[in-house]
């Protein structure tokens, strides 16, 4: 089944990249195959329940026949109850003009791409960060200039001075994840604002991935968006799948400047018609929900991350950061890597998952290394995996580092 | 809200389309809000309910935990069935590498055109046809290459003279739906035959839209991909949308060899994640549904047809073939526009839907027109209007032309 003529792939796919953390998934799912215990770290998955109103809104709204096409933007409903949810949290105004719902947080990345960014533009994203940006800035044939963070004693922080190299070279849009992922790095307010001049100084647009922003496990969590001359400056990549457990349902959405999101609603007409109907109706109920479902989620992850912490910081060699919001810890392992005889964070962690279960990602799976980098860095997820898991599969982690330090 | 510097739509999106068939729905809601009875045969949605089986899979598999990302090809259980089911109603052999389950039949259209067409690369679609053919062939920059339909007393047949002009101009790929939407055309074993010859001799690759394969109201539907010579060449889109009144649970596939599957499925990881999770064990449960289910929906809508055909061909004027599959009557209404004094289709379907509540698109709908077109047509959908309402509507439709014929 194969002739050779038909199988030209486009040169355009020689740009497109990945998510290699998957790489690591089939990894770990083939080890499991041969019987062997895996503590997943790897992925952002979660592996507690949906909330019980969600799923019974979805069960209504299937047998209220909402299972025809709906409106290539999203039911008004769930619009308009964005728009709200998202405002108010942001102590902005939204209406549903406002709202492009999604079939998930990743494609708005790709649809403001799309619409906006010019062949030939130059883009700023986090790196470590998700790779779909750069991925997708380089299908669609912009320029990606990563800026990366500064390891401090606070956790790390924004390199204002890659930001601002990339400003000099002619960068017109900017990816902002506040609460990263993979490296769990939250902004001050001070770093927010020095951010926004920076942005409304150059005249530039920022694309704002808020996946982990109701994530966060004490205080209040601030947006970018909310500072002053940003609201029109900013798109909010919002995404049920975090705070309400439902990364597999595929709910999320697009909150800006309604002329851009006019764009992406033609993109969503060409993609994929509408975002799953009764879906929509979970999603809404979800934002209606009492505030103890979703607490109740981020509960058992603050125990998990606390005790997932903790662990690393008493292995000699290892320093981590505790993350305000999100699901993941990306601690430093540069002394740790020298102790065992590793020059590589691959081999070291293909060597780990093999003889302990225990299966985190590298650096490397978030992003091309930078320049000026020196110092090695995994991730490890606690959002998939149970309290008693994590801390068998940390303490076997904890042992081998003990038996294999030279 | 708006700062003009920002806005600045990239230029790409200029060679977007859209389905305009959404502004006729706009039309009729809001004519419907202010109280006016409205017949709806615009839109290919299905009023009937999603069968029974398949929705208490989707709570089951909810209910199990079927809430996380699955691998962004589509679960193994899913891909599998549909590999075994497709191959089997075309006496193929597929296995699940073959498949890469999408959010709907719609997506493998973009996703084909971006894996697979080169910049520059000539392609042949149907048009009239599905309007995202065009639109995603020409977001990417391709050639789009219109064939159309020749009117015969045997129903619409393929333009072979448009079709060999096409290749003259070095197409390399082609667009082809039988069944067509919105026509309700169906290909001859004879036809199938000759458009297979001129691809497998013109080196060419075929996307088989499949979306009305399944609704085929008597005897067995043929698959061009079962013609020695094809299977290699064919690229087959599926739909749970419409065998199975599932249109807004968005749930598809793509089908064929493995290296383009391979493509399509590293765009799924960076557009969607993956298709919702517990929606493909739906489907799955759909696969495996006693038949009689689906044909429930079959009998309905062939009910529904006879009507709406019946109805037709007794107006002075107008010329209706019986489509063997689908839900579209695709008439003929030159005479008519003659009779009732109007020049243009457009005119003639907004006083229609004023003055009846009767809405239906027009042939320009459903892509630009040809060169050499002199016939009017207007496309009637059957599926998501009741058997009473279709009869006073078409009814109220008939009134209306014997009292403004001239």
């Amino acid at each position: 089944m194969f002739i050779e003529s038909l199988m030209n792939i486009a040169k355009r796919m020689d740009l497109l990249g990945s998510e290699t953390a998957f790489a690591v998934s089939a990894e770990a799912a083939s080890l499991a195959s041969t019987g062997k215990k895996i503590f997943p770290l790897h992925l952002g998955d979660i592996n507690l329940a949906t909330p019980k109103s969600i799923i019974e809104a979805a069960s209504k709204a299937i047998d209220d026949g909402k299972t025809g096409y709906c409106p290539a933007p999203g039911i008004p409903e769930l619009r308009k109850a964005l728009a709200k949810d998202v405002g108010d949290a942001r102590n902005l105004e939204y209406d549903m003009d406002n709202v492009s719902v999604q079939p998930g947080g990743k494609p708005s990345i790709g649809k403001y791409i799309a619409a906006m960014m010019e062949k030939g533009d130059a883009v700023l994203y986090p790196n470590p960060g998700y790779p779909i940006y750069e991925s997708q800035i380089e299908f669609y044939k912009g320029i990606a200039i990563p800026y990366g963070y500064i390891n401090t004693p606070e956790g790390l922080k924004l390199d204002f001075n890659a930001i601002e190299n990339g400003i000099k070279k002619g960068a017109k849009h900017i990816f902002y994840n506040n609460y990263n992922n993979p490296t769990g790095a939250s902004s001050s307010n001070k770093e927010i604002e020095k951010l926004a001049k920076l942005v409304i100084d150059n005249d530039m647009f920022l694309i704002s991935d808020d996946a982990y922003f109701d994530t966060l496990y004490e205080g209040t969590p601030k947006s970018i968006a909310s500072i002053s001359g940003m609201y029109e400056r900013t798109l909010t990549m919002y995404t049920f799948s975090k705070k309400f457990a439902m990364t597999g349902w595929r709910l999320g959405a697009s909150i800006g400047p309604k002329e851009i999101i006019e764009q992406i609603n033609r993109l969503n007409v060409n993609m994929e018609s509408c975002t799953t109907h009764f879906v929509q109706y979970a999603g809404l109920a979800g934002l209606n929900a009492p505030k103890k479902e979703t607490q109740d989620i981020l509960d058992v992850l603050k125990i998990r991350r606390d005790l997932l912490v903790n662990i690393l910081n008493e292995i000699n060699g290892i320093e981590a950061h505790v993350p305000e919001a999100g699901f993941y810890v990306f601690p430093k392992i540069t002394e740790l890597l020298k102790m065992t005889g590793f020059d590589n964070v691959e081999k070291f962690r293909k060597v780990v998952l093999k003889e302990t279960g225990v299966s985190f990602c590298g650096r490397h799976h978030f992003g091309r290394p930078l320049e000026n980098e020196t110092d090695y860095y995994i991730r490890l997820a606690f959002s998939g995996i149970t309290k008693n898991d994590l801390d068998e599969g940390m303490n076997l982690f904890k042992k081998w580092i003990e038996s294999n330090t030279k």
